[in-house]
């Protein structure tokens, strides 16, 4: 059985991991027959969102606390994540990806990739192993790959550039497919960035995790 | 196409709505060609607990504005629920339904349902219009429909007893099927009272949503 390490960053689209996202990661990771293990970064989130009015609350949460919401309390801490345990890497999308596990939602281009986030990304990348990034999750990519790294984060203008003036080459793509790096062994789908319901995100991420598991 | 009312407790399995199901439930019947409106009730949860270490937290969080993480921002309060502009009910599980939608969880058989959320359900009930319960949420079946409705929590003796002893008949059933009471129309499935993992969750909550959908 093929394991994956899967990375949360919160719980809820606009602080957080994508729900949907999440949850369609691990549903799709099961059903095809591989196990997961989540982690998330033991620190405090970039920011807490009401999601009733969208607006900034004064509280602070823990990004790993909150993220062991979807992963049903069966999550570790980043730093416990060790690429060599693991077959596959995959990353949900959610504002939680730009607000903490990077800076990209302040810094777009010029973003910052949170040390053990990148780290982890890194490791999963110089061994060879398979990676998937779905929604804003592909941000990351030209943080990790070399330069000319191919990745998608669905049509967007705005965040396509800023893929590219990080260094990546943007391919433009549907919410049902998926673009696919060979090179690197790296994979990624729209999700959210373009879905307008949940099946739309489903058959996205179905794909990815299929070529994911089969790399 | 079919309009069904989703309701939320929350955010997270070990306080409000288990969200593995409540994501399963949109995502089944979203591919099945329903629409549906999330509610919450607008009050405090009857608890925070750290989904990392399963501890109580002292800290007061909102019903509505945590299930408005699971809904990506689309919910309503339930007061706002008219029976009349939905084709059928759904309440997936979770701990809420337990802690906040009734007090099941400290008073067992003598359970009292939130006022806002009886009123719901027994408008479905009266109305005739199908109504399917998730995992715990069964346990608010004896209180909405008469003596004698049938419905499952899975195989747990105590819950099972319990649904007993507030007039339910109790069925037994695997995490893959579901219990009906035609008489009634109302149906559930134990989802996370029983599944091992999502994908076993999946199979009994698209059965569900299937025969919601046909009722």
């Amino acid at each position: 059985m093929q394991k994956v390490a899967v990375i949360l960053s919160g719980c809820g689209v606009f602080d957080g991991s994508e729900i949907h996202e999440a949850v369609l990661c691990m549903l799709h990771l099961t059903k095809q027959g591989a196990s997961y293990q989540c982690f998330a970064p033991d620190k405090p989130q970039g920011q807490v969102i009401n999601h009733l009015n969208s607006e900034p609350e004064q509280s602070s949460r823990n990004t790993l606390i909150e993220a062991a919401r979807i992963a049903r309390g069966d999550i570790k801490p980043l730093t416990e994540l060790n690429a060599e345990d693991f077959d596959a890497l995959l990353l949900p999308g959610g504002f939680g990806v730009a607000k903490t596990l990077s800076d990209f939602a302040t810094q777009g281009a010029d973003a910052t990739v949170d040390e053990q986030v990148l780290a982890a990304c890194k490791a999963f990348a110089s061994a060879r192993k398979p990676a998937g990034y779905c929604c804003i999750a592909p941000v990351l990519i030209p943080r990790v790959y070399p330069a000319g790294v191919k990745g998608t984060i669905g049509t967007e203008a705005d965040v396509a550039a800023a893929f590219s003036a990080m260094g990546g080459e943007h391919i433009g793509c549907v919410v049902t497919d998926v673009v696919e790096d060979a090179r690197y062994q790296v994979i990624s789908t729209p999700a959210y960035m373009l879905a307008e319901n949940i099946a739309e995100a489903d058959i996205g991420i179905g794909k990815l995790v299929k070529r994911l598991l089969e790399m």
